[in-house]
């Protein structure tokens, strides 16, 4: 792959050309930053230093991780790179790279968000990689995917030395709520294969507005504190989604209490119930398949015990069909790949439709 | 996710129960191995070694990959595991190690192809991994894939110490010609999560017809040896996919050329030119949009070459819709993943169809 590497680079000149501006690398103070839990958060985490004595270990870890978070600016450069230094501690067989550490920009165009180009991490910890290179010099909306899977301590962003980047002055995601999704290392995004491609962050897109991403790998365990933190955010819509790492048992017990104390401070706001997906494997494993189905009827129980309470904004995702039918939207037959979030993320994106018209 | 990992193996362990037989390893001898060129090939490479002194060293490397090789057996056991052998060169920041080195298993079901597991690579080189438990023990035809992007020097499959593994009596590819693709690191898998789904592997599932993957990593280059090889084997159709490694200047003198060569030894088999895929950023940067429109162009006039002198078998898919239109088909602009092979797979399987019916 390196021949063709260098080849790729070699046509890369010949058709972008060679009379290109120097780059000049800014700060992204100013900019606006999408995905953390509250405002006037700092730092590139998603929950703010003051929440860490609160939660249990790995699910504070975790949520140190810049996972759905981006940065929202506007630029008239020719190309676009990036400097960005990465925690170096996760590395998984099914889990690629870009995922685990890159960057990954897209521009609106005719109104929707378009792929534009990754930051391919090359080294452990301090990364740079030019993005894109030949663009036609307007001025363009951008949307920068911070590392999924790991920490961010810093970013900045390389533009043509003569061009701008700036606070959008009209923001697509002005004056609506986010959308708070709660869950396993599904939701965080394994095994995307790169941060836009999670679940949360195409919906972000595909909906313009604004998703946060509260998925903490094997930790999506329904913790009564997460109800009470998210209690607290300022959503459109809660979003739960944690089948996956609960026993039947945990669902029977956990589910309804969870519900219950997200509630108490938000008694109106919509909350999604999603069912855990049907593993592919479920097909061929008939006590995979009857685990799935038992946590499955203890979300449903606790969803129409909401509801014939009088809840009327609660709302509920059956599995069938979720990830497609076919069995091939996972890499492991668990962890979805950009194939199984596109599915996923499509389902959800129609139904949250429905609950947020 | 080592904490999930615990979590799922307790799930797996409690869900899938404790009474399981001790594993034997068998040898794959006497078992069918799809995907190499040419018959009596002894090896899991995708060429014979007396083909080594004829290729460009590159081209020879690559097609020492297991690429598109998989073992085709039926078992009744309850539980497959593996154990095998792989090269450790390659490592890529945008393609995950289950691509590279794992092994990848489907199912009959239904008359189907249906995903089951992977054997995730822990290792550098010898590689161990529990595939699947928990099935049911009836006879099942399975097909394992090989490493994509290694080579693999030995592979045996680990069964329920009381079950059978045997050649399998009833095949769904026999007497059915092979289908061979040619071309650049995108026909070779990158950037699949899994070697399942590198869009030769998924037609071959979806037609039940053996494919032969000779995707070389940038080294797609329409080589005269190429064509004189492919003319060789025995082949229901060939379909040519190298626009990604081609300049329009390449594209221009070798079509035309490799067609002829190729049409010399095999004047009537079924040619399927595929066109350069518009690589979603080529959205941003019109000067890679000319490149692959002149590439285009020159495939075009090719194949309209061959029309006119009266080929009636020489067959054309343009690139309009072949990874979908909304930008989300590739990881870094270029390489595929399993999103973009689902959707490129659909394609060419609808015009093959046409083309074999």
């Amino acid at each position: 792959m390196k021949k063709f590497k260098l080849l790729f680079a070699a046509l890369l000149f010949v058709f972008i050309g060679a009379a290109q501006q120097p780059i000049k690398f800014h700060s992204i103070q100013g900019l606006t930053i999408l995905g953390r839990a509250f405002p006037n958060q700092t730092t590139y985490r998603r929950f703010p230093d003051s929440l860490e004595s609160l939660l249990r270990k790995p699910v504070w870890q975790f949520s140190t991780n810049s996972t759905g978070i981006a940065i929202y600016f506007e630029s008239n450069s020719k190309q676009i790179s990036a400097k960005w230094k990465t925690g170096d501690k996760a590395s998984y067989p099914h889990v690629a790279a870009t995922l685990v550490k890159g960057v990954d920009l897209y521009a609106l165009d005719n109104k929707q968000w378009y792929y534009v180009g990754i930051g391919k991490p090359n080294n452990p910890v301090y990364q740079e990689a030019s993005i894109i290179k030949g663009l036609d010099g307007s001025v363009k909306q951008f949307l920068m995917y911070l590392p999924d899977y790991e920490t961010t301590d810093s970013v900045v962003i390389g533009i043509d030395s003569n061009a701008m980047i700036q606070h959008v002055t009209n923001s697509v995601f002005a004056n609506k709520k986010p959308i708070v999704f709660y869950g396993t290392s599904i939701v965080q995004g394994a095994s995307a294969m790169r941060s836009g491609m999670a679940y949360p962050a195409i919906i972000e897109r595909g909906l313009q507005r604004e998703t946060i991403n509260l998925g903490f790998s094997g930790n999506g365990l329904l913790d009564s504190m997460l109800a009470v933190i998210m209690s607290h955010m300022d959503a459109a819509c809660y979003v739960i989604d944690c089948g996956p790492n609960l026993t039947p048992a945990m669902a029977a017990e956990r589910t309804l209490p969870f519900l219950k104390l997200l509630r108490q401070n938000k008694p109106t706001t919509p909350i999604l119930l999603v069912e855990q997906i049907d593993y592919p494997f479920a097909r061929f494993v008939s006590s995979m398949d009857e685990k799935i189905k038992l946590v499955n009827q203890h979300f449903n129980k606790a969803y129409t015990t909401l509801k014939n309470e009088g809840d009327k904004n609660i709302y509920y995702l059956p599995s069938k069909g979720l990830i497609g039918e076919d069995g091939e939207g996972t890499v492991d037959g668990v962890h979805l790949t950009d194939l199984g979030f596109y599915r996923m993320a499509n389902a959800i994106k129609k139904k949250l439709q429905t609950i947020l018209k």
